[in-house]
């Protein structure tokens, strides 16, 4: 039975290839690339859903991949925990388990252990933690990170790293960037056994040290890896600041593999950031923020909770290619998320994803014609613009 | 804004009809028929997925359609409270509040008021009760339920009545039974102002007394309505006491109109009630079900939650015409439902929809064709079968 799914999902990619990955034009610092990976093609600057356990919450994966998605990202954390990546893996991997023949990247776990376990200690070794559903203890080093995303079936892993809070002082960051470092030694050793055709990101850490953040990611182009994450941002430090990061480190990254920001962000940070080389997004807010209510569009985000679309026969965005966008009336949504019905969920996640789908692909087009500061341009005017009152 | 959503609802429904009801075959007191109504034909027997809030929860509309419902049932007691009947009025009624196109049945809000209303009042006049959202003081008569179903635009509207729980002494169900009665005729009275070519069903009440519900049978076809339900059955009674009464009261009802059995029920009482010639049907089982964890098949009721399906890889039914049915493995909705996730209980849903329809569209095939009891058996035959275990 398990074989005629894993047929049936590799029937859908005929053209499954090994990692690789092009630039194909650069306006300024912003690239349109293409990778290749085990699961098909991704056009990148790329936005990645959250699917955290599996699924991308709500909606059925043919849902998602109708809002333009090449790829997902899908929570080692909570994988691991339940239902388990040795049980996936029989099952046929987590492609087949949740029907998405399309690219996975997997995080490694280390941005979860420090978010949702209640005890953790950091090793050299790996790291312990309790976990969060039924208070297990559970050890998770880098060689245990990358043997379960391989077990995942993940096309892009991401190396075991430790996130620090921020501030900390100074020492404790050194350190922690010297032991994600170590770590990502480790991963890529283990990673060698790893089925061939996949990928391994290093992710640069270093906190908000410009130095140590420019140490960490020369020493992880010396190791070597398919491709590049900045880490430990987006965690609460105000715009510029991240951005000035994502402008120091990019340049020191190879120009010729995918860069990869991750956590961010609004729409507004992703084009900050696309407009400073990076390649590769991923963020909870047009998912999260759906479920609650906000939806993002081109004229900036509209809380659907606010009584003021209670009698508004107006669509969300009559212009969006994306039906849910188009199809239901502020007022219907604005009941649907008043009476806490499913359905405002579903509809506000599909309408944001397609809204940041939408942004990604506007922005690919505008650098592959060289007018990528015409379309940021009008992006911010949208932006700026704000939603307009029902007449 | 809104001229151009009432046009594109009703573009979709070149042929819209007044109601009419017709018998195309007959098997036994199984009936195949088709109802016309102003958003489109509806062939029965019929099952109506509850669209209590104005949304069958966590599906979208073309979901919905796609499981096979020519019909949808909406909760006048919950629209009127929230977002209210003249809010979806000025927005161009329910059909395109919702984004539904097809027919809608609404009920009369009297079982609700009976069943979540925590103070209610019955008199002559009608009802008066408190909102369970808020606990304003609302009043409900014959002639409000009716113009509240008239402004949400329903192609059937049920008369109010006055449900009583069971066991109930003799002259309280007496009463009830009477002034359910009293309430029909001024329903019918009420509904000569509604617009044109929309249908009134009278309601058999009664309790569980024969006399009372062949009285209130009678009684309902003298004044005349476009069809009958069956009120206050399914409400905890053992099934062979509501199936007589079922059988009792259908051939009272005139041959050439809709007889409809409200809020039954499992596949089998469904099955049960139109070998007893009811057309029509309502019920939470399948949608409150799926989102428990339940789903509906061939084989009988298969509880997601339990561990036996952690690592089974079959899906819920091969066969079954219904992608969710088909696409995703036990393993992965038990993952689901165990995590609380809102995928599971869309899937499900959407699984116990299609069931539901796929039975009803087989109970279609099988009276036209003359074989309905051959049908039966072998549906019954499925049940007992029951799952089988993984291999």
């Amino acid at each position: 039975m398990m074989a005629a799914f894993r047929d049936r999902e590799q029937g859908k990619n005929p053209a499954a290839d090994a990692f690789s990955f092009r630039v194909l034009a650069v306006d300024g610092d912003a690239r349109r690339g293409e990778m290749a990976t085990p699961h098909g093609a991704v056009a990148t600057p790329c936005f990645m859903p959250c699917g955290t356990q599996a699924t991308v919450k709500g909606l059925a994966p043919d849902a998602v991949r109708a809002t333009g998605a090449d790829i997902l990202l899908a929570n080692t954390y909570h994988l691991m925990l339940r239902p388990g990546a040795e049980r996936i893996a029989a099952l046929g991997g987590l492609h087949a388990f949740m029907h998405w023949p399309h690219a996975i990247l997997t995080d490694s776990g280390g941005f979860q252990v420090m978010s949702l376990s209640p005890l953790r200690k950091v090793e050299d070794a790996g790291v312990t933690f309790r976990s969060h559903l039924d208070g297990a203890t559970v050890v998770l080093t880098p060689e245990r990170a990358t043997e379960i995303q391989s077990l995942l079936g993940s096309d892009v892993a991401m190396q075991l790293d430790e996130c620090v809070r921020l501030p900390a002082p100074a020492g404790e960051l050194a350190r922690a960037t010297r032991l994600s470092l170590a770590w990502a030694e480790r991963s890529k050793r283990a990673f060698e056994t790893a089925p061939k055709g996949r990928a391994l990101f290093g992710i640069v850490q270093g906190g908000d040290d410009q130095h140590l953040r420019a140490e960490s990611a020369r020493a992880l182009v010396n190791i070597g890896f398919h491709g590049y994450a900045i880490g430990g941002l987006a965690v609460g430090e105000p715009q510029e600041e991240m951005l000035r990061t994502v402008a120091e480190v990019a340049p020191v990254l190879p120009a010729g593999q995918p860069r990869y920001l991750m956590g961010v962000g609004t729409p507004e940070d992703i084009v900050e950031a696309v407009a400073r080389g990076i390649d590769m997004f991923d963020c909870v807010l047009p998912t999260r923020n759906g479920r609650h209510g906000l939806a993002f569009t081109r004229f900036g985000p509209i809380n659907l909770r606010n009584s003021r679309h209670a009698d508004d026969p107006r669509p969300l965005d009559e212009g969006s290619a994306c039906p849910a966008a188009r199809d239901y009336s502020r007022a219907y949504l604005h009941h649907l998320v008043k009476a806490g019905e499913m359905l405002g969920a579903v509809l506000l996640t599909t309408v944001n994803l397609a809204y940041y789908q939408e942004l990604m692909a506007g922005m690919r087009a505008a650098i592959a014609a060289g007018r990528f500061s015409d379309f940021h341009a009008a992006a911010r005017e949208g932006w700026a613009r704000g939603d307009l009152p029902a007449s």
